[in-house]
C-alpha cells in the first residue's frame, strides 16, 4: 500500500458534505495552514467541494475552491488525492461517492458510522484492493482517538473487552433526567429543541448510532469482521426517573453502554442500557461526553473522554486521518487486512450479570408470590426485592428487583413466565448491572 | 524518510535491558507472534538482547536470542533493524548505544524519559539527519497511547494546555495520605518496601520524573525544542496530612500535577502540588493511576487515564511503537521536523491563580496581621484566612489562607516580605489551586 506524496507537494482535499462537521474541517485547513504543513511535511489543500445547496451562508469562505453537484464526481477528479465524506447515510450518495473514489485508488476519510457499520467489510476490501486507505476516526466517539488508540497504541494487547458511553444524546438526556428530576418525555422535546437529535431519533435514542460506533471498535478490537446485525440493541425510552432514582439509591447510574467482548461462545456485542457504579469514570459521565474504556491483556484498562460530537471535535478528528495520510501513514481499515478478518460467531449476552427489574403487578393476591416463583423456576435467584405502594392508580402495584447475576437466556425465560401469569399491568424493565 | 521492509519480512529486534519492561515486551513478542503478524504483515521477532548480567531468571527464555554484554555492539548488529531500548539513564550506555543506533540508521524505541528530556533536541536531529525514527510512548504515562494521540490524533488542534498526573507513586502516597490518614513519612516508607520508589527517590517524589514527561509532551504539543531545565519543580515531600483535610474541606485533593501551557509571555511548564476540584476526573484519581488531559482549539478537553507504569502497560506502549514501524509508520521525533522547532521563551507561572497557604506563626501579638500586611503590599488579596489552636506545640499557631487569583511573582513577593519580618515559626507552604 506504499503511496508517498513527493516532498512538499500539496495533499489536496475533495470535502463532500458542507454541514457542521464540512465545515468544521474547512476551518481548520484555512486557519491553521502553517500548523498543518508544518507537521505533515506537506501543504494540505481543499480543491473540490460538494453539497446539496451551493448558495448558502456557511460562515466560511469556499469561492477558491472547485464546484460539483455530484459527489462521485467529486471523488473522481483529478485535482482530489482524498475524498473527504462527510455527507452522511449508510448507502445513497455518500456509498457510491465513497466507492468511485476507492475504485479510483482514491484514499477516503469518513465520519459515516452507518456506511461503515453495514458495508464496512466490502468497502474495507475495496481500498484494500485498491491500494487505497479508508480511515473514519470521526466516527466513533467525535474528538477522542479512539479509532487510533485501538487499532496502534493498543495493537500489542489482546483486547478483552471495550466498554464505551458513545452517543452523547443519550446520556444528555439521561444525566438531565437525573439531575433535575425530570421525565423522559420532557428531555427529550428539550433535546429536540436543541438540535441534538438525529432527523430520525430512534439513531439516538433507540441505541442504533451508538451501535454502529461500537460494532466498528470490535471489528478492530477483535480482529473480526464488522457484525452490525449481531448486536443486541435496546434504547432508552423505556427508563423512568423512577428507574434511575432506584438505581442512585443503590449506588448506581444509569447509562446507555455498550459492551462489546470475545467470550467462549463467541462475540458478544450490546448496546443497552446498563446500572454502573456511580463512583466508575463511566458512572460519573455527565452530560453529552463520551468516554471510551477499552481492556487489554497487557495494559489493562484505559480510559478515553471528550466530546463526541460537535463541529469542533469531529473536525479534529476528520484532520488527524487526513494529516496520517499526508504524513504517510497507511493502515489496514479495521487494523488488519480486511479479507483476514474472521467471521465471528455471535454470542448474546453470554455473559452472566445481575439485573434490575421494574415491573407493575395488578393488585390481587398472590401476585408476587407468582413472580418470584418464575424467576426461580428459571434458575434466577433474587438478591434484594421491594414492592411499594402507589397512590395514582391503586389497582397496579410497583414491585422492584435485582436479581443475583444469571444469564440473560434465564432471565428472559422467567421474563416469559411471568408474562403468561397475567398478573403483570405492563411489560416489565429489565436493566443489566455491568462491573466496569 | 520512507524506509519499508519487503513484504512479509520479519522485523528485528535488539532488546538492551532485561528488567521488568524488557522481560514484558518479549513475554508479548513471544506469546502473541501470530496477532501481531496479522497486524503489521510482518513477523516481529527478538534476535539479539543485552543486559548487565546474563546468568538471571527472568521467567521467559532468551536462549534463542544472541547475547550482547555491550549494548552499542547491540545496537549495531546486523541481524538488528530497531534497537529497543530499556536500560534508562539520561546518559551512559543507553544514549551510547541509541546514538550508535541512529548514526547507522536503524530505527530505536525507547522507555527512556529522562534521556528524552535531557538529549531529546540532539537525539531527534541525529535520527532525522540518518533517516531513522525515534519512537517512546512508553516514556510518558506508561500504557496510555498518549504520545500518539498528542503526535497524531490531536495534531489538527493548536493545544492550548496539558495537563498530567504522571507520577503513579506520587499519587499513590497522596491518595493513602487522604484514604488512611497516615503521615507522609510512613506511606513514603511503605511505598518504598512496596518497591515503588526509584534508587533516588527524589526522581519520583521530587516531581523530576514526572517533569521529564511533561518536557516530552510540552515539545510535541507546543512546537518547541525540549526544554526540561526551564521546568518549575517541586516535589509532594512537604505536603502534611492536614494540608490534604483542609483542601478535602474546601472540596479539593492535592494532586503532583503538570501542567504545560502557551502564555502571551511564553511557555510555561510546571510540575508541583496542586489542588484540584474533587469533582473533576483529575481529582479522582486514585491511587497509582495516571492521566492526562490535553486541550486544543477544536476537539475541547481529551481526558487519557490508565496504569502509568508496571510490566504488561509499558511493554504494550514499547510495543505500539514497534508496531508501527513494521507497518512502516514514520514520524519526526516531536511530530515536526526537530531543526523546526523553536526554542520557547521560558514564562515561570505566567497564569495567575488562587493560592493555598500553610504558616506556623510564632504566637506574638500582631503576627497575623503583620502576614496580612505583607500580602496586602504585594497586591494579594486574601479569600479566606482561619487561625487554630494548637495543642502539641501552643508557641506556635497555625494559619491557613486562601488568596484570591495572583500571580505566583506577587506571591513570592508577599512571602519575602513575610519572612522579613520574622514572625513565621517554619517556611511556609503555597500551593496553587488549578482550574481543571
Amino acid at each position: 500500500m506504499a503511496k508517498t506524496l513527493d516532498p512538499k507537494a500539496p495533499l489536496r482535499l475533495g470535502i463532500a458534505g458542507l454541514g457542521t462537521v464540512g465545515v468544521g474541517v474547512i476551518k481548520i485547513v484555512q486557519q491553521k495552514a502553517e500548523l498543518l504543513s508544518k507537521r505533515t511535511g506537506h501543504p494540505i489543500v481543499i480543491t473540490a467541494v460538494s453539497a446539496r445547496t451551493r448558495d448558502k451562508d456557511r460562515g466560511v469562505d469556499i469561492s477558491g475552491y472547485a464546484w460539483e453537484d455530484d459527489p462521485v464526481s467529486l471523488a473522481l477528479r483529478k485535482d482530489v488525492d482524498v475524498f473527504v465524506e462527510l455527507m452522511g447515510g449508510a448507502d445513497g450518495p455518500a456509498k457510491a461517492a465513497t466507492e468511485a473514489a476507492l475504485s479510483a485508488g482514491k484514499d477516503v476519510v469518513t465520519a459515516n458510522k452507518a456506511m461503515l457499520a453495514l458495508h464496512g467489510q466490502d468497502l474495507a476490501i475495496q481500498a484494500e484492493d485498491n491500494g487505497a486507505v479508508l480511515r473514519y476516526e470521526a466516527a466513533v466517539a467525535g474528538g477522542i482517538p479512539v479509532i487510533k488508540s485501538l487499532t496502534e497504541g493498543l495493537a500489542g494487547n489482546r483486547i478483552t473487552r471495550i466498554i464505551g458511553v458513545m452517543n452523547g444524546t443519550c446520556n444528555y438526556i439521561l444525566t438531565r433526567m437525573e439531575n433535575e428530576g425530570l421525565p423522559y418525555d420532557e428531555v427529550f422535546a428539550a433535546a429536540d429543541a436543541l438540535g441534538y437529535l438525529e432527523a430520525d431519533p430512534t439513531l439516538d435514542v433507540g441505541g442504533i448510532d451508538a451501535g454502529h460506533k461500537l460494532a466498528l471498535l470490535a471489528s478492530i478490537g477483535f480482529g473480526t469482521q464488522v457484525a452490525f446485525s449481531d448486536m443486541v440493541l435496546e434504547g432508552i425510552e423505556r427508563i423512568t426517573i423512577s428507574d434511575i432514582r432506584h438505581a442512585a439509591d443503590m449506588g448506581y447510574r444509569i447509562k446507555l453502554l455498550g459492551v462489546a467482548q470475545m467470550t467462549g461462545r463467541g462475540l458478544e456485542q450490546r448496546m443497552t442500557p446498563c446500572l454502573v457504579p456511580d463512583n466508575s469514570p463511566l458512572g460519573q459521565l455527565e452530560n453529552a461526553t463520551n468516554m471510551v474504556v477499552i481492556e487489554g491483556d497487557a495494559v489493562g484498562q484505559i480510559v478515553l473522554r471528550g466530546a463526541g460530537a460537535g463541529e469542533g471535535p469531529t473536525a479534529s478528528a476528520v484532520l488527524s486521518d487526513v494529516i496520517d495520510i499526508a504524513r504517510g501513514t497507511r493502515l489496514a481499515t479495521f487494523g488488519q487486512p480486511a479479507r483476514e478478518l474472521v467471521k465471528a460467531k455471535s454470542a448474546v449476552a453470554a455473559t452472566p450479570a445481575p439485573y434490575y427489574l421494574r415491573m407493575s403487578l395488578v393488585d390481587k393476591p398472590g401476585a408476587l408470590a407468582k413472580i418470584a416463583a418464575a424467576l426461580g423456576n428459571a434458575g434466577v435467584s433474587i438478591d434484594r426485592m421491594r414492592q411499594y405502594g402507589q397512590l395514582e392508580n391503586p389497582d397496579v402495584a410497583p414491585v422492584l428487583i435485582v436479581t443475583d447475576a444469571t444469564s440473560r437466556h434465564a432471565l428472559d425465560h422467567a421474563l416469559e413466565e411471568m408474562d403468561a401469569t397475567g398478573v403483570l399491568a405492563e411489560a416489565p424493565v429489565a436493566i443489566r448491572i455491568e462491573a466496569v
